[in-house]
């Protein structure tokens, strides 16, 4: 095999497909990239048998052929060469020469034949969004999955499609997140849970923009993500995913209308009195025009006062200030809406629109 | 105690004297910052043991006193504060009040009398230099003390007056740096060895400006630096430094010229290939006009090739990487000249004026 590459195109693909090279795995060959130019493309793989990445980098072929390289040492090398041609020769023992200008490498190799494939799936729905779309889905319900193993099903994300609506869920046994975006067609009915890894290692990859489009199609164990030169297709996790709608009670007894940013930063306010081990609420007094937020802990104490438009009943609720940082945070509304039932009832955050609702279990404070 | 600050002011005080407060300590007292404003200034100081800095802080006192508190939460309180006024009060309890605007922190201080004083010492000889030239001259020297505790005088810099003349030298038994600098004024002479940690941390504080100067002086045990509204106390380290002139010596066999960011650039090349738990060297072969770094390890092989000016005779010399890049990082020169006797004796980086030499001793290489 002989292939030149430029090196801005060379180590994009290389930035692309390490995201789904493992970093511990019992199989040498995963910590590979493999490069597949038998035909008259140069194609780059990772895969840790979840998830799998495949791109097409532009390059010439000189010689078909395919090899597999260690991904980590691959990368580092390729970082290292200046803004010129790079070559990747390999001869029939597997070693590759890699060259830029008058710096030349010589690394051992793996035979691709041993790489283990892709899975071949078959798609059975499609639908389309645009990359800036499904990256902001992505950040905007990401952080309230649960990242212990005790719940596999909490480590992932619900997609629901039913006509020309997407719905994408996560939660972690104290919050939910909900998202709802309308899609430009209809699509058979879908209900599957995306591995939380994916989407975070997808969404470094995608480009973010409104005009570059993603298509995602899914298979009985698949969902398969199409975008740019780049194929990404990940197993779903198994499992009936949990009933929220039972969870989502349209009744309250006061409803908050606050500044997001205002809010956010009064919260914050008491972060430097919680030290990570003790779990110390930031309590909201919700009185008439004005909340007053207060934290306690063994460092100190912190008050904190806002206007905010109220109707119905005074509250006073207590919160893990995180949770409640983490939903303002991804919300792009400048005023947020806060619905309270009583003070050991959920809190819901969400828009009229129905484009998303965040629902926090409070904290259970002595008042 | 009850004194104002603008944010700005309070958080740049807070950020000079933190570079003093230790990170583990016996001594509860030493993590806080003693605010003292019992005269008509406000000082803050930080002093621990070793390294004691106090500077003067911008702020009103409505009522004097002084307070003690824990350096690490004023430190993040300040910072959570908005750009405006900040007020802090304390009670007869050392309870400090701090707030700004709608919020506001009671945190449990400590008596101010219970702080140990920075160290009352009498200075006997002073220099000035610049800011930018103090904080130049760390950054060229102080990667090559030794980190290791087993030789005191190692992980502290030589500071040498003689005349009009600052040398300044650090060693880690496989390198020496040295750096000379004219002063503006002769000084009696002075050979101390300061701590490498009071030198990183004021490098930080220092703004690197031409125009703002910095007060040098020596006491028996002690260097004291000013500048702005800061004065750093540190001790010296006791001791008899190495005599490195023996170890200088002008012979020759090879010079060679070379273009420093190409170097700089082919023995980074070599990097990828080496893992922080084996020594592996980059070899130079130089030979007419033209020099050949390579490196072999057990993830492969790299050869990079790049044109030089050599004199005298031809030389295969092989040393760790690092030590090189760490040299050739801090020069300021384009071209740089290298000066070999053979491949057991310590190669010299050095200019013609005598501003710099970096000394490094070759690793054994079997050729």
């Amino acid at each position: 095999m002989r292939l030149t590459f430029q090196k801005a195109d060379l180590l994009n693909g290389i930035n692309i497909v390490m995201k789904a090279v493992p970093s511990k795995t019992n199989l040498p060959i995963l910590e590979c990239i493999l490069i597949d130019a038998r035909s008259d493309q140069i194609k780059f793989t990772a895969n840790d048998m979840e998830l799998g990445i495949e791109t097409v980098v532009e390059g010439e072929i000189l010689e078909k052929g395919m090899i597999a390289l260690d991904a980590k040492i691959f990368s580092d090398i390729s970082r290292k060469f200046s803004d010129s041609t790079v070559m990747i020769e390999t001869d029939s023992s597997f070693t590759a020469n890699i060259s830029c200008e008058k710096t030349n490498y010589k690394i051992p190799g793996k035979d691709g034949e041993d790489f283990v494939k892709m899975p071949a799936v078959e798609e059975n729905a499609q639908i389309e969004i645009s990359q800036y779309s499904l990256k902001e889905i992505i950040k905007q319900t990401i952080f309230s999955i649960s990242t212990g193993e005790a719940n596999k099903l909490m480590t992932g994300e619900l997609f629901e499609i039913s006509g020309n609506m997407l719905k994408v869920v996560s939660l972690d046994g104290y919050r939910i997140s909900i998202r709802n975006m309308e899609l430009k067609a209809s699509c058979p009915a879908q209900r599957v849970v995306v591995p939380g890894k994916t989407l975070s290692e997808i969404s470094k990859i995608l480009t973010g923009e409104t005009e570059d489009m993603v298509q995602i199609s899914f298979s009985e164990n698949h969902i398969i993500f199409r975008f740019d030169e780049t194929k990404v297709v990940s197993r779903l996790i198994d499992g009936e995913y949990y009933k929220i709608e039972q969870m989502l009670s349209g009744d309250y007894e006061s409803k908050v209308l606050a500044n997001r940013a205002e809010f956010l930063t009064c919260i914050d306010s008491a972060m430097p009195l919680i030290r990570e081990s003790d779990r110390v609420p930031v309590i909201l007094h919700i009185k008439d025009s004005e909340m007053v937020l207060q934290n306690e802990s063994a460092i100190g104490s912190m008050k904190a006062e806002m206007p905010i438009d109220k109707t119905g009943k005074d509250i006073t609720i207590g919160f893990n200030p995180k949770f409640l940082m983490d939903a303002l945070r991804v919300i792009d509304d400048e005023t947020v809406s806060l619905y309270f039932v009583n003070a050991k009832a959920p809190c819901f955050i969400r828009d009229d629109e129905g484009k998303y609702i965040y629902l926090i279990l409070p904290v259970n404070i002595n008042v």
